[in-house]
Parts: structure tokens; C-alpha cells; sequence
């Protein structure tokens, strides 16, 4: 049976959007595998826009879910209507936007405060035991989400000021190389770096988040209810 | 030996930029077949830029350079210092972008003119016998560029008022399905529909830009000249 699934993005771009790479190998690996997926994002203006040749702010402003739209050649919805009632798992690409305009941990670290839908979904997910796959940075939010109901265990890479972050929200870290991905039964949560390894080759990125999708799926295929 | 290969951006979005999903398709394809791959867009200011989520027109002003930062996570130089001099290949993908930054042939159909420094480059690679790889509309650049010249045979996927326009500029036209190949061989053109299939799921998108990646980068290693 078809699974269907829900991709939250977070503008387009790595500094200041969801990491485009991230996004797409996403993309690719759930057609791969058959899945109908929707995507979603947050219907509110980005915090901040950089200029991704120089890396300095520039004075544009741009909305989250118009810039998404980018990503999803026009085929993606506000966060606001994302239940997971109609999914059977949720994911979650990094970058920048996932630190920066889905919840607040860019500025804040630790004390954080993470966008209402986004928490909203999060726990919907969490609360129907469907799985929520994520990569790069993105799993800061399940930290700061989960961290008052036990804490989740993920991978932020190597040991990291980002990891440190996310167990003071009450998260256990794993260290993971790019290809590899961290599994919290329990939970439900799939998590691999990605770009957490800056330097990793893109072809790395796309493999690892393959395996990350692959198993997400199969959590959902074996646990799940049906959407 | 380590095959360096140039790829030509035109922004960041469908609709106005480098289709995101080729670009990427075309980045990851390079990485896993061991290429050193360098980005390269014109710095100059998109004519338009559409609001990717109405499809509407947008006030903003964006640089086609500054905008395909973004996909290539700010690792893009300008064109015009772009020399086949220094690569084995030159990779475009398409988007709207590729007819409406890198020549104007979405307003101007077959009496279109093409963005000066990206004629040059794709004169250069042609007349050194380095391959050129192309995807979606991108082709119709080339059908510009040497129609005057005998012109080369391409696919823009079905029939189409593109296929007619490239013919009208002096191209042949051999319709593919979005995982084949065209490949003229004497002009070193491997060029691939893409989603000219605009209905096509992502993974085969995927699929046929690693085909036409494959074919560009083993005719440079059979052809061209080392860079």
C-alpha cells in the first residue's frame, strides 16, 4: 500500500532556508521508494535573508512558504493544515531554515523556542507513534520538542557545540559519519547528519539520507496505522 | 584521472532560476563519479522573478549569481571567468532560468539572442571537441548557438512548440522519455528531457540527468583533450 508523507521545509537555501541538497535527496529518495509526499512549510516571513555568495544579511524580505515553493516547483502548503492524521511518517531537512525559522535554536541554543505548528505536528507524530525522519541540524527541534517528555536519542554528527546543545535540551547524542543514520525506537526517530559533515561530498549526503528515508518508511510500514 | 567539469547556474527556482531538482540531480551525479565540479552563473540581474508559489510576478530584484549561490551553497563563480580552457565538460540544466537568464528564448522563441559569455563558453567547449551535457529546455541554448553552424540534433522530450522552435533554428529534433538520452556525437551534445516530462516523478528526472552525466563525462575521457 502507498505511503504518504508529509516534507517540512524551511525556505530554500542552506544559510538562511532549508538545504537545498538535503531537500531534494529527500525528494528523490521517497519517489524512489514510492511514497506520495506533500510538502509543507510555515506561511510567515524568514527571521532573516542572507546573501549565500557573500554569506551577509541582505535587507530583502522573503516568506518561508513562497521560498519553499522554489524547492517544491509550487506544490507545497501551509504548515497550519500539515495533521498527522493523513501521514504515515513526517521529515524534516536541514539547514540553516531549520535552525533559524522553524524554531529558534540559531540564536537561542539551548532555550530555544521551537514554531507552534511545527511543535504541534512534532508531537501529533510523536503521540500516533509515526515515525519522523531528520537530517543536519534539523533534529534540534525534536531535542528541544521531546526534551521534557524523556529526550530523544539522535545524531548531530560528531561531538559538536550543536550536540552539547541538544543534550542540555535533554537529548542523548549519537555520533554518526554522513552515510550512517541513528535509530530511537522508541520514539520513532530517524536521524543522520548530512551537512553536519561540511565538507562531506554531496553524493555522501544523498546516500546517507537515502538510508535515513529508507528506514523511516520501514518504521512506518511496521509500526504505523495507516494514514 | 580526475575529470573537472564546469556547471552553468541561472538562479534558484523552476520558474525564474535553474530548475532545483536538475541542478541538484546534475551535482550529485558528478560527486559519485569523482568529478571536481565548479558552478559558474552570469552576475547580473534576473529580468523577472516569480513568486514560486502563485506563479505570479514578483516586485522583488534578484542577481542570477547571488540567487545561484543558494543551490550551490555559495561555491558559484561569474561566467565570464568560465574557460573551456580549464575543464573537460560544461553541464547546464534547465528551469526556466536557461530561457529567460541565460538567452531569452522564452520571450523571443527561435529570434531569441544568447547571454554573450554563455555563446562563448559553449563555443569553446564546441570547437576545443569537449562535450556539452543539457537537460530540459537548456538544449534550445544550443540550438542558438550553432544553428548558424549546421546546427546540432537534440531532445526536448515530446513534439512540442519548443522542438519546433529549436527546428526553426536550425536543430534536429529526436523526441526521448525523461530516463533516455540524446547523444550527437560529432558535436559532443548529450542532452536529456528532464522535465520537459512535466509530469515526471523526481527520481526519474534523477534517473535520466545520470544517464546524460555518464555519457558527457565518458566522452570527455574518450575525446577531449585533458583539461
Amino acid at each position: 500500500m502507498q505511503q504518504t508523507v508529509a516534507v517540512v521545509l524551511s525556505g530554500c537555501g542552506v544559510f538562511d532556508g532549508s538545504e537545498i541538497h538535503e531537500a531534494v535527496s529527500t525528494l528523490i529518495h521517497l519517489s524512489r521508494l514510492g511514497a506520495d509526499v506533500h510538502c509543507f512549510a510555515p506561511d510567515t516571513d524568514q527571521p532573516s535573508v542572507v546573501n549565500h555568495l557573500t554569506g551577509q544579511p541582505a535587507p530583502d524580505h522573503r516568506n518561508i512558504l513562497v521560498e519553499s515553493a522554489r524547492i517544491a516547483r509550487g506544490n507545497v502548503k501551509p504548515l497550519s493544515g500539515c495533521s498527522a492524521d493523513n501521514f504515515d511518517a513526517v521529515f524534516f531537512p536541514g539547514g540553516f531554515g531549520a535552525a533559524m525559522n522553524l524554531c529558534n535554536f540559531a540564536d537561542k541554543g539551548p532555550d530555544c523556542t521551537v514554531n507552534a505548528d511545527v511543535e504541534r505536528v512534532l508531537n501529533e507524530f510523536h503521540d500516533a507513534n509515526k515515525p519522523i525522519g531528520m537530517c543536519c541540524i534539523a533534529p534540534v527541534i525534536a531535542a528541544k520538542t521531546f526534551g521534557k517528555s524523556g529526550g530523544v536519542t539522535l545524531t548531530l554528527g560528531d561531538d559538536s557545540e550543536a550536540s552539547k546543545a541538544a543534550e542540555t535540551m535533554g537529548a542523548t547524542h549519537q555520533q554518526a559519519t554522513v552515510t550512517q543514520t541513528v535509530t530511537d525506537e522508541p520514539n520513532h526517530l530517524i536521524t543522520t547528519p548530512a551537512y553536519m559533515h561540511g565538507n562531506a561530498p554531496i553524493h555522501q549526503v544523498f546516500e546517507g539520507i537515502g538510508q535515513m528515508v529508507e528506514q523511516t518508511l520501514a518504521m512506518a510500514a511496521s509500526t504505523g496505522a495507516p494514514a
